[in-house]
């Protein structure tokens, strides 16, 4: 039970160069303000002299591992893509790649200000294992498919999944269900899958609505719309994190906030793989809960979450021709507080008094930072994730001056280098 | 007369661990190989083992000074961001402002690895002197507007530009005429401006075909598109670097082609502004030479070369439903080579022996960097501007470890912050 204060750290919601308390009791955060807090010891004072601190960022949607494939195909075509670089190389990786690429990938988050992400993959035990290890916040499932023989060994290890790690340290590991897509997954499976995530009270993640032709091949089989297809099968009901929804009609967009179905909205990786741009204002409109998210590092290629911030916040004004579309302010939310809701973090998100301590501190002694008229401006729209100096989750610490503090990075360069070269090897 | 041989050093061209080595005496490249040089005596030898050398990246469209009101204001509506917000304050900037914002952003470009900008702004003199001092290459012009009474005032400090920089240092600094836009210059001085610079032997920069409404009213007021009204001035016979170009026909296109427009493309700028997005694809395939730019700060709101030529390889997939529209190869081209084009530097862009000597090194010890499977890859998708290590401009070293080394930057950030609060309260 540490007990941590910060003292002298900027703040974005108050003025440049107004000096702050921040407490941390165990997980939690129990004071933010000017003064000190009266009547708390503390372990360990950290003095935040020149920085600000900042909730963490949540990345809602990736494939953590495939950060073993970073650079190794890019500008291709997306079926040419997945089936002769991709796929033959995934059916390549063991176990130890698994935890390897989970690794590399989890240190970039951590270090570039991202305290929870979601994963869809497999060998998620040796995902949660780097999850553990790391001290990252996530949400994690079993990538569901039937497209083999082995859909039902999925599901067995999905449901495994649950009984192992659910709550895992104080509910820093939430595991779901994981249907890949509707291209992936037949009816029959679907229908396995909602009843095993309701069985075992479990949520749903799923890739949704990600390209046209997804939509145009479900339209042609099954005669309704993607979200129409899982409304009927009443998988909304369990809670669903949908990722992409690219492509949406009116109609799917009320039955979305209806249900509550929340958002991982990818903004880089739907421009990269040419998938299109979300309609992000007429969801917001909608009032349908949105996170953001880097997808995998095949497709993007890094899992930097300033980057993503930054993105939605800018490509939006564009396509709408509204520089208000989405704000600096609605950005970081989406970045933070959103991302939390999305991933069922239910007291994540804010900096403020009773919420977990996952906390960022940000140097701004950079060329980005000056001069300093709005901080959240600057934040959004100049800063880089290379500015993080310290992170905390459930008030560990798990980033000092820049490092990763809680396994050797070098040995995780070296180990996950390794594992791409026998891969290409294999 | 420096000699520099670089030995051990990544090229993005040759496989992953190769090591070459790169001679350069004074200010160009005179070799670039496997082995070392021969009969090439150094006067300084650089051991270059884990890092990655390049060309600089140029960007050719911003405001530099404007780095002095990054954050100031943003999210707003263009006119009223412009007539309450931007042209107030800028009214108040004197020379020493001026100064010092061209300092700040200019060590913002160098230290993130790009080498030549363009510049548009007025007290150009100041700004000539910021570039000769940090040593960075760049073409300036003033911006010419006869909205006021002033107008030529403003072109008499233009021509006394010319014959003051133009070609100082071997050539480091270009001076071109800036009229600013055709929404702020009459006919009458767009003719004085172009005898002016037919006289002095001059090239321009102007904003052109940013908006829609900018192509709608000079519809209405002279019956042509910008394009076609600047071709029936006999501009483009001069050479004109055509800043944004995002709205434009096939018209524009063919006679942009034809006369050699070259374009400054701004990617971000063109996000956040709402102004929409540039014809990219169709511009390279009508053969039109382009450039990128980040734009001012106030517009964008940093001056990151690598951001720019990230969003110019991911936007350009999605709006064309097409993952090859730009590939990482052509965005990198664009961002270095076309951009020394554009602006002008016949000998600068490629890394090869008897080019201009603007080289970047790039550390590779971030997760970012790992796996390597493509160099080139990581470095347009994955990698960051706070990468840059070293970089040298003319052979000469102006970053090294990461720091400016031709000027205090704690002083630069300072006077910086100095004069933007010296402007709120003016």
């Amino acid at each position: 039970m540490t007990k941590i204060l910060l003292e002298n750290i900027e703040l974005l919601n108050t003025p440049e160069g107004a000096k702050n308390c921040i407490a941390i009791d165990d997980s939690k955060i129990t004071y933010v303000g000017k003064k000190s807090p009266a009547g708390f010891v503390a372990d360990e004072i950290i003095n935040g002299r020149g920085k600000l601190a900042t909730v963490g960022m949540v990345n809602t949607h990736g494939h953590v591992s495939m950060t073993l494939l970073r650079s190794y195909a890019d500008d291709m075509a997306l079926m040419d893509w997945l089936q002769n670089e991709i796929w033959p190389i995934e059916a390549k990786m063991n176990a130890n790649d698994i935890y390897w690429g989970a690794m590399l990938g989890i240190t970039e988050m951590l270090k570039g200000g991202t305290t929870c992400f979601a994963d869809m993959y497999c060998f998620m035990d040796d995902v949660a294992k780097a999850v553990a290890t790391t001290g990252i916040r996530a949400n994690l499932c079993r990538g569901l498919l039937d497209t083999d023989s082995e859909g039902d060994i999925k599901l067995d290890e999905n449901t495994r999944l649950v009984k192992d790690w659910h709550g895992y340290d104080n509910g820093r590991i939430r595991i779901t269900y994981g249907p890949h897509a509707p291209y992936t997954c037949s009816i029959d499976y679907l229908k396995k899958i909602i009843t095993a995530a309701a069985e075992n009270d479990a949520e749903i993640q799923m890739h949704l609505c990600e390209t046209k032709s997804e939509i145009e091949n479900c339209i042609k089989e099954h005669g309704v719309t993607p979200i129409c297809l899982m409304d009927s099968l009443k998988m909304f009901e369990l809670g669903v994190i949908a990722a992409h929804c690219v492509h949406l009609t009116d109609n799917d967009m009320e039955i979305m906030a209806e249900k509550n179905v929340r958002v991982a909205h990818n903004p880089q990786s739907n421009l990269k793989l040419a998938s299109g741009i979300a309609p992000v204002g007429k969801m917001l409109e909608h009032g349908i809960c949105i996170g953001l998210g880097t997808d995998g590092a095949s497709s993007n290629n890094n899992l930097d979450m300033l980057e993503e911030c930054r993105a939605v916040a800018m490509m939006h004004k564009a396509v709408s021709f509204n520089p208000l579309a989405v704000t600096a302010a609605t950005a970081w939310d989406l970045a933070t507080f959103g991302g939390a809701k999305v991933l069922g973090f239910k007291n994540l998100g804010k900096l403020e008094s009773g919420k977990d301590a996952d906390i960022v501190l940000w140097n701004m002694d950079s060329p980005t930072w000056h001069p300093r008229h709005n901080k959240l401006s600057l934040l959004v729209y100049a800063a880089s994730s290379r500015d993080v100096d310290m992170v905390l989750v459930a008030g560990k610490k798990v980033v000092e001056k820049g490092q990763l503090a809680t396994f050797d990075e070098e040995k995780i360069y070296a180990e996950a280098d390794r594992c791409a070269k026998n891969l290409l090897s294999k």
